[in-house]
């Protein structure tokens, strides 16, 4: 079953590796290798901390060529806040791949996930990396997803293949998420590998928006991490004409795109450190896009609402003031809420439905709709309950 | 010993009760009141949240006459997202008070705190306010600041007694905060009393600042309440010559409410929900006062510092991650951190002190200092731990 699963991840003229190379404690993989049979064109989006970490210092470099060979990451260790040390630890993992694999070290992206303010132990990554470039396989995406795992309880894995156009076009996600999983892009690592040719303009245009829609519509702790890097790869083995933007069969990849980064966006929620629910605040009729996102995230942020998930207590009081704490102007006489189908308050009033509330709040997963009534725009966003469990997980990390 | 501390907090001019109404389970007390044997001068600051309480906006209209007579409160129900009819009942309360005062009922201030979209249970509410009138007394005040609590676990209540110019000055204020506490203001109610006589633009220009340096700069969850509520009455009673701006008076006036609620924040923070640290963020070396505070609070909110400290992990990646998303542009080589003494950061970059920087983490009481290292401003913010108590008291509130 799990050998089924394995060959369904892969995509044409892409190879991948995951191993232990003992950056981290116990028996778990901690470093991943992905490598492109021929240049791609790459893309990237990276944390909007003004705290950088040296690998997310060194692909936005990279990435302004819009080509790339090969992504060498590790788990256990962020190198972030490392000075200059750490800048060079980085330019070596991206170096010894490149002889390993016979590319120019530019050609090679770093990601690094894990604790903060300490320096990889460059001989176990030396070693990885060799036993990485060896272990290189057409299946071997499940793994490197593995190895990119920091508390995230199980891997995060996301494929789909299509007809755009006439061609068949194959695309797959890797993630890791869990904590420190936030707005403007959550604490993660992202890989998306596709065999379809594409413009590089296209290319960029159509991450940001996916990532827009996708990874920068979740939260578990509003915490924005260091070292947030969602990199895509397109090495245009499907053999189709190249994907320019505005044709028919760039919409189709782009919807193909949109899913598959959602999929893997809803995976990292769910996996939300000691999270038990995976909830869907839905806010609609509002004036704009930008203050239905606001809210949604003010809600979707607040600790007071998530204990009260946590609790499976239906206290849509919280919900409102979380809602009027958003910096948004508004009337509370405009507001409905429900619980799924289940009106709890209208007109910013409760109706008195609290029993059964408890029965949507008691699911694993459920929606909160919060209407505004004053305008057609919507926005989802994915947040997790806050539990006990958070805390203590967080509490002893390093 | 309670008796000595109880006469401690007299006001000339002032009388107030606290009791037991029956609008909270248990056997605690849930009504208090506060009169002023003579009109008023009275200054109020309120929630900044857009969902304000029924109380919040019934004073909100009085205040602006800038007297009142007395304070009508309760504990157990916020009165927040009740609609008309909460309205009303604000109104039933204020005129209640007047009438078993022999007041006017515009002169007459509410506050509500507790939980969201209920209504009163408004006979025993009016029980409650002709029992409040019948025993008010000089040192009630203690009672009424007990009175005011809901998951507070003790009163809050500070006070002096000093010259200004040269008459002496009584000043006295409680509070009750513990969850959703937060910058622009805690949930918090608080009654700032004084003997003094102070111009009606005085007292609101002093109390704004007041407030801006305590208790807009304290923290537990980054929750904005709907009825936080500041409320200061200053009756006259001292006989000095009526406080104005820009005089040595009004200065020493101000410096003894500065320290006032600065002791009276403290306790909120202290006293925070689930908290086993009070810690101080101390933020310097800042281009403005602006920057170094959404550092300081963007650090003081951040759930995976939070926990750190719960857990005693001098996990300093995470502040330099938290002071990095505050959206101020910085440069992480500028930055210095230490645990009181102990640097723990320098330049960005870690310093290896952590055994020591254990020591320090481990107290209940501790300063985390911040050097951005370009500017001479700076500014101290107060917050706790995130402890798994918080969520298990949050879970279950309603």
């Amino acid at each position: 079953m799990l050998r089924a699963i394995k060959e369904e991840f892969l995509v044409p003229g892409f190879l991948a590796s995951g191993l232990r190379a003992g950056i981290k404690k116990g028996k778990r993989l901690d470093m991943a290798m992905i490598y492109s049979q021929r240049p791609a064109k790459a893309a990237g989006l990276f944390t909007t901390n003004a705290i950088k970490a040296a690998p997310v210092l060194w692909d936005m470099e990279r990435i302004k060529e819009g080509m790339a060979r090969a992504i060498i990451a590790n788990s256990g260790i962020a190198n972030a806040c490392t000075g200059r040390e750490g800048l060079e630890d980085t330019e070596v993992m991206a170096k010894l791949s490149a002889e390993a694999l016979d590319v120019k070290k530019e050609e090679v992206l770093v990601a690094s996930t894990g604790i903060i303010g300490q320096r990889l132990p460059m001989k176990k990554v030396e070693e990885g990396i060799r036993a990485l470039a060896k272990t290189l396989s057409p299946d071997g995406l499940f793994k490197a997803a593995k190895a990119m795992m920091t508390t995230d309880t199980f891997p995060k894995i996301s494929y789909r293949k299509k007809l755009v156009g006439d061609k068949e076009i194959t695309l797959a996600g890797i993630a890791k998420g869990a904590g420190m999983i936030n707005p403007k892009m959550a604490t993660m690592l992202s890989f998306i590998l596709t065999d379809a040719d594409i413009e590089k303009d296209a290319l960029k245009t159509i991450l940001e928006k996916a990532v827009d829609s996708s990874f920068n519509l979740i939260t578990v702790d509003g915490c924005t991490s260091t070292n947030d890097t969602v990199i895509m790869l397109a090495n245009g083995y499907a053999g189709n004409s190249t994907l320019k933007k505005d044709t028919k069969e760039y919409r189709q990849f782009k919807e193909m795109l949109n899913s598959l980064l959602l999929e893997l966006a809803q995976m990292i929620v769910k996996d939300g450190e000691g999270s038990t629910k995976l909830i869907k605040i839905e806010v609609e009729g509002a004036k704009t896009t930008e203050e239905a996102k606001r809210i949604a995230m003010a809600v979707a942020n607040s600790n007071l609402v998530k204990t009260a998930f946590f609790g499976e207590d239906p206290n849509w009081g919280r919900i409102l003031a979380a809602i009027g704490s958003s910096g948004v102007s508004l009337y509370p006489e405009d507001i409905d809420v429900s619980l799924e189908q289940i009106p709890v308050v209208k007109g910013g009033v409760g109706v008195g439905k609290e029993e059964e509330a408890v029965k949507i709040i008691k699911k694993r997963k459920f929606t909160v709709v919060i209407d505004l009534n004053r305008g057609n725009k919507k926005v989802s966003v994915y947040t997790t309950d806050l539990s006990p469990h958070y805390v203590k997980l967080n509490a002893k990390y390093s």
